[in-house]
């Protein structure tokens, strides 16, 4: 097989705010493709806070990207030739396909998407994101009825879908998001009972306001001077799913929150969490997940640019919050039929 | 009663250090005692970091300490006159005294020491300290054998207590504290496995090389640096008792720690707490820490300065980390025969 394989590569290891010149175009050939192994088309790439991470020389929860390594990224492709018993031409799959046109991965590395479902909710309400924000609303915080919730990062796709869980187990609702657009999303569209827009003033005042008795429970995405504000406001006993801390992935000098001994004067835990630990009980999530949105308990939004090319800019469109819900990449035409 | 009392009463809200012109120096007489009142003679004062965030302006987990008001202490001291039948003249007895030689109080509100205990272990390794060790390990941390234990501040009153505790239930235990002597003191007589000499160089190098695998429980007390070199290498689900952050308490802008997203990748929980809220199983924990003291296998240290002159000053001592152990001061004679 020698079709054209168009990739980003990681050229270096960002220094501060990731830059388009950190990842270099390359084109090849797609290699030929060994027994057990499918070639994948990739069709739409995901796009995710978690990946600056993955750009750094550090161990994390994923070995780092190498440089020259394709960007690593999760995505939904179409097996366009399989020397592996386990999947066949035509079938839609997902995996960490990366910034590229084709991949080849072994048979029993890809998960088929279901049939029914649409391919990019694959990636978002019913993949990490929706999957981050069910683990992390129920088995981290465990709403219970009447009870205060914050989300940061509540117009994003793991921050609207956290709220909303969060709102069908009965707490009240309180998103944090920038703009006054995506604050009406939020109130009028995903039923949140109230939204902060941080960048129209003191976030803490604004928090203050709207829990006068407490923050019970944060899913906290964010960091910086908006987890600090949250942490002002901690009800006794407060619980946070610390999920990530976006503001500050690509700070070479990031903060902690200056305010973190509020956790002993509450008595608040605070808890970090990987989604991929619940991998043995996805298939239970994503049904329930799926449940949700079919009958329209869950809305969520998807941000869809288009073409390979675009990929380090759609990247960076995440780091300065210009996308509303889940940010997809689409690289090729619609799927052949499966 | 015309008695003289001498009275150390908090002028203003210290900003940033601690000073000894924090305090205002006051000589007033014993008011009458008011039925269901008793007289008390304080006999020594306690010495705890959290006595700094009472002199704050801010909510807390008890009310600030007023301007004019006698500072706020714990403290042990003897009834010398009782209008209320629940304690008699010559008792022993616990409270918040104050920075003062006598207190008016309820007679409900009386703890009498107990017989048989030396009246100063009430105070640190029977008292708030060792109680605030004994519940930050057993009910927050449970350390199960063969796991790696750190605690920082590991020579305070508070800190070498958890080491121990940590230790008679089989963990590795690691101490931080400033100082060769007090390293010393910890390996040698306090049974620790290792320690950290947080003035002798890179806390976090010589912390990776003491544990190689990690870090499961942090018993945290100072802050700053010192916390961070602990994050730096927590063990995957490492969980940690936020006790407090004593290098931070005087700072007019507290730093949190910046390395605060290891909690996600090692999916570490962090968690504060308050002794106090655990009062209806004092009893239980005291009983048990007696026991230990008295079989050799908690050894602890006092620090006793002399005269209640002296109380600014020595609470300065703890700021500066010049006492090992708990820090006392002796305010009267030996008491009465009770």
């Amino acid at each position: 097989m020698t079709e054209r394989n168009r990739r980003w590569l990681l050229a270096k290891r960002p220094h501060g705010m990731v830059k388009e010149s950190d990842f270099r175009w390359d084109e090849s050939v797609v290699p030929d493709l060994p027994d057990g192994h499918a070639l994948v088309r990739v069709l739409w790439l995901s796009f995710d806070p978690t990946q600056r991470g993955w750009m750094e020389d550090r161990p994390s929860y994923l070995p780092p990207v190498q440089i020259g390594e394709p960007m690593r990224a999760a995505a939904v492709g179409q097996v366009v030739a399989s020397k592996s018993p386990s999947v066949r031409e035509g079938e839609l799959v997902q995996g960490l396909f990366g910034w590229q046109d084709y991949a080849v991965v072994p048979g029993p590395m890809l998960a088929k998407v279901p049939a029914g479902v649409a391919p990019t909710h694959v990636l978002g309400v019913l993949g990490v994101t929706g999957l981050t924000a069910y683990f992390g609303v129920l088995d981290l915080l465990r709403p219970k009825a009447g009870e205060t919730f914050v989300v940061s990062g509540a117009a994003g796709a793991t921050g609207s879908v956290a709220g909303q869980i969060a709102k069908i187990h009965g707490a009240r609702v309180i998103g944090i998001a920038g703009g006054a657009e995506k604050c009406r999303w939020l109130t009028e569209k995903a039923g949140f009972d109230a939204a902060v827009d941080y960048k129209a003033g003191d976030v803490s005042k604004q928090l203050g306001a709207l829990a006068p008795n407490g923050i019970d429970m944060l899913f906290e995405n964010v960091g910086g001077t908006v987890f600090e504000a949250s942490l002002d406001h901690l009800a006794q006993r407060a619980r946070i799913a610390l999920c990530g801390g976006i503001s500050s992935y690509n700070d070479t000098a990031p903060q902690g929150p200056r305010n973190y001994m509020n956790l002993v004067t509450r008595r608040a835990r605070l808890e970090g969490f990987i989604v991929l630990d619940y991998a043995p009980r996805f298939a239970e999530a994503v049904k329930e997940l799926a449940a949700w949105v079919s009958a329209g308990r869950i809305v969520h939004q998807e941000d869809v640019q288009q073409g390979l090319e675009n990929a380090p800019k759609t990247l960076l469109r995440l780091f300065r919050g210009a996308n509303t819900g889940k940010q997809l990449l689409r690289l090729a035409d619609p799927p052949l039929p499966s």
